[in-house]
């Protein structure tokens, strides 16, 4: 161990450090022989570059729109925030306009923008449980407090279960869905009832929709917006790195009340300035001219997805608690805890996910029976290979 | 004015907007006839594109590099760590290793993620008066309580003012040299003295060195990294934005300690995840390549400050309190205060700068008498028509 920095905001020392740099350590500690390569089911994230039209759309506004390498405005390139605008109007049959979209330097600091806003050191946010780390890291750094949300069946967390831990410290309710660890699909009545409570106590609601392009149920997967007052307590979130392969590119939105836009502003303009912009025109050119190959990249993230759940249905003493978008979750059948696993698995089985015990409250005993298998980056073949593979691992 | 949203973190409500938006809410209220158009001095930030032969490089980057638009790593492209690494190892006559380098979405983010590794609510930062407003707007949005530090002669503050403002809370103090908003070349004994100040009192001393490219004086602006244990007060933030025109790419960096950067790694990856990756291999290719242009961009700029500093010394009623970098901060000669000052030389002189109220605490009287002329992007004819608008302007 070394020694702490001084000064230290104890808030920022009590926070975890970023788990996917300890995943990483793992893996460059590890030898993979050249006949079982390293199978990486730890990513939420593409591997591969946008596809090359897009690359060369890129290129020409890098050369000919001198725009492109100045400053713009805090809050997103005009015409993203219209078209964003104009199509969520569309998807959700819904009212949505451009002064209600942001346009953030991806959807991490969307998240950490709209929570800045709601709630500072002392207060509390409602996260359902497991979660996605990064959420649980701004909470802490921020000295915010997280009410963990214990999930009902097929991972989905009950507004019943939220009203029993809201205090009059409680700022918001932050949901993901499709659900970053678990893949879980929110119902639609479960997100009438959880705006529903939000209202009644008057707490935001944070819906993030990072995964919305890889939901398996086709039309609006809820309809919050169809509410004349969703702005007085939902809050979107979306990314446009994993539609279009542009994580390198960090671009997201929020879309939310115009006041509340008013605040974020002045986080975004302190930590950003402003999202870059060749990536929003990136967004902006992918959204008008990828509409046909994102349905193609949808089927065959939907097409993996049926072989996981196929392959854990056959695999003895494993269970599938939760499966969609990028994401499975499950629950592993050996007497060990999930990080110890984990890192066992980098070596037995040449396979890097990530444990349950990232995503839950220390000590959580559900956490150590789970892994998290990231496989949008698995084909077909990789997927029976990852069967393969998990089924010849021993108990230790 | 519109009801602020709820819920509402009371420390971001208590953060003025960023006053940039003010500024341009003026114009955008304004009529410019043909033959007097607006002078734009109010922006600290190149206004044309990098040269051809770096778009064209970076055209080829997104063309060709698929790891370009892919997640890196959260404390930026190892290369550029290196490059930064040895350059300014070479330029301070210092030992400074990738170890100690962070890159950043833009040097306002290095700015709020050494923060937040630094300060909580209840904390207190030192700021020399006038400040950079975004520092300012970070601070209050954490709750961390900004001690003004006054200047002494020729806008440079003092260690020993420094040290009587220092209490058991206090965390860090803040320099930024050549200044924004004064101009201030701090002298490197200056620097001296505030770093022995913050390591007797075990403070952090920020020094944001965003308009290092453009100092007048040869040489290493200061010797702190001359000290074997620099990393144990000092912070050093930089920005590409400047030097390479590449304002809207988002790059900057911060060096520090290991330990420094374990903690400011998990804001990033919170915040960012990683700076854009464009961004990063174009600010590569600037310093490996754009070393002749900077030095012909250098002396543009200085050749401009000689043009202002010999217009103001002719200016009737106005004082030239400092110059240096982009900025020329001054004193106006009116019986009005700066803000609403700024708002009639929109209006009767078609010249558009920023009040010195938007750079000191409120009521602060020194800044209703000052104006801020970022000069960078105005060549000498420019200058010429400047002062023949300043000096048609009468008393209101």
């Amino acid at each position: 161990m070394t020694r702490p920095p001084h000064p230290l905001n104890p808030s920022m020392g009590a926070t975890e450090r970023p788990p996917v740099m300890e995943a990483r350590r793992w893996i460059a500690e590890a030898h993979f022989p050249p006949e079982r390569p390293l199978l990486n089911v730890s990513q939420a994230a593409p591997v591969d570059p946008p596809p090359e039209n897009m690359r060369r759309a890129i290129a020409d506004i890098v050369i000919n729109d001198p725009e492109a390498h100045l400053y713009g405005p805090v809050l997103g390139l005009p015409e993203l925030r219209a078209e964003v605008a104009a199509r969520w109007s569309q998807s959700y049959g819904a009212q949505i306009g451009p002064e209600n979209v942001a346009i953030t330097s991806g959807c991490n600091q969307a998240f950490s923008a709209v929570m800045a806003s709601l709630a500072g050191a002392g207060d509390e946010v409602i996260l359902p449980s497991p979660w996605y780390f990064n959420h649980k890291m701004w909470l802490d750094m921020a000295g915010v407090t997280t009410l963990p949300l214990q999930c009902g069946p097929g991972l989905v967390p009950r507004a019943e279960d939220a009203k029993a831990l809201i205090t009059p410290r409680t700022k918001a309710i932050v949901l993901v869905t499709p659900n970053n660890p678990t893949g879980a699909e929110y119902p639609a009545e479960t997100l009438d009832a959880f705006f529903a409570l939000a209202k009644a106590h008057g707490l935001a609601l944070i819906v993030d929709e990072t995964y919305r392009e890889f939901d398996s149920r086709s039309g609006a997967p809820h309809r919050l917006f169809g509410n004349a007052d969703w702005d007085q307590a939902l809050v979107h979130l979306y990314s446009f790195s994993k539609a279009y392969r542009l994580t390198g590119h960090r671009v997201g939105a929020a879309v939310a009340s115009p006041q509340r836009l008013d605040e974020i502003e002045k986080f975004l303009d302190t930590v950003a300035i402003c999202p870059n912009q060749i990536g929003q025109r990136a967004a902006l050119w992918g959204m008008r001219n990828l509409g046909n190959w994102l349905a193609g990249e949808r089927a065959e993230i939907l097409d993996r997805r049926a072989a996981i759940e196929e392959g854990f249905g056959q695999l003895k003493g494993w269970t599938l608690l939760g499966c969609g978008a990028y994401f499975a979750y499950v629950q592993h059948p050996f007497d060990e805890d999930a990080d110890v696993l984990a890192q066992r698995l980098v070596k037995d089985a040449g396979v890097l996910c990530l444990p349950g015990t990232m995503f839950t409250p220390d000590g959580d005993p559900a956490g150590k029976r789970q892994l998290r298998i990231a496989f949008a980056n698995v084909d077909r073949a990789g997927i029976g290979q990852l069967f393969d593979r998990l089924a010849a691992v021993k108990n230790n």
